[in-house]
């Protein structure tokens, strides 16, 4: 609209979740009114993130180095294990500030009609893992969706043999909610009332 | 929350107007997650933009080159001046496709609350301008506000020499708005302005 460069930034700003092309107008001109050297920390930090943050070797959430700081971090709980679908549930389980456990990320629920089998997800790393290190309790922290709570059974089936205490999220998720975008308060209540699968 | 990069992402990308913790996170696990390529791309539109867009010499809005295309394009009547508070004033008239001659950018509005006499504006510019080169009309498209009015009325003032006809916005009734929500300022001058049907 006003030059080839602004066109461009607004083109590539609607990439954003959220943002169409009104936010997008906004959002330039507001940088460039404004807010230039934020506009360029904000080109490096995602320039930094897009290239460098990797999947961690051992939960494969993300991670800027090898393993990440929740696996390393020795106060947490070696003998809790926390599987979900996405490093986003992790976040959102983090900010609960509840759980002192570890986490294991799937990378997504088994979804036939979107041809999602368990290879594609990181379920044999899940049950390498609890063969090699045994933990006092697996939570599965799938979503309550349809799939959510298949791809939950599928690895309860899956791990059955090397864990003693399974369980899963107390009621009070709301049934095909996205763990991602529910309330601390009650993410952090299902967490303290899960119940055995 | 889960690692540096991804925690000085979030905070950067809180630097984009209407943008708050809960969706900055969204937007970073997003691209994350299943955008990369196009969140380097945005970096790059972002980096491109802040260092390479420029004040246009002629109208000083934005642009790439020393003087921008709407200040090059030969089809756009030079009889015609349209004077802005803003880059985004511009962008927000080219939108109404309804306007053909040119602009003048005046960097902001007169605010001796907030410091900002003449001098601060292209007032100076905007005159050497109109003394150059004659225009049919001057229109000055700045806000409704106070401070709008105001700059308005200064201008006038110091061209009205140099421009024979000077024109204002119509003030009335937006499109599609209810009576009922519009403020009384609004609806008093709609009223006093009506026109025949
Ligand atoms: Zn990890
Ligand atoms: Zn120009």
């Amino acid at each position: 609209m006003l030059t080839a460069k602004f066109d461009q930034l607004v083109k590539q700003l609607r990439v954003l979740p959220g943002v169409g092309q009104k936010s997008a107008q906004r959002m330039a001109l507001h940088l460039l009114t404004k807010k230039r050297p934020q506009g360029m920390a904000l080109a490096q930090a995602l320039d930094d993130a897009m290239r460098d943050i990797v999947e961690c070797q051992r939960c494969h959430s993300f991670s800027d180095d090898a393993v990440c700081p929740l696996c390393q971090d020795p106060r947490r709980d070696d003998g809790l294990l926390c599987v979900v679908e996405t490093a986003a549930d992790v976040m959102a389980i983090e900010q609960t500030a509840g759980y002192r456990g570890r986490y294991f990320v799937l990378g997504g629920h088994l979804s036939p009609i979107d041809g999602i089998s368990a290879d594609d997800l990181n379920i044999d790393q899940l049950v390498w893992r609890v063969k090699q290190e045994p933990v006092g309790e697996l939570i599965l922290a799938t979503g309550t969706t349809v799939e959510g709570q298949t791809t939950a059974h599928f690895i309860s089936e899956a791990v059955s043999r090397h864990v003693d205490k399974i369980t899963r999220l107390a009621q009070g998720v709301p049934m095909g909610g996205e763990l991602e975008y529910l309330d601390s308060m009650t993410l952090g209540q299902a967490m303290q009332n899960r119940s055995f699968l």
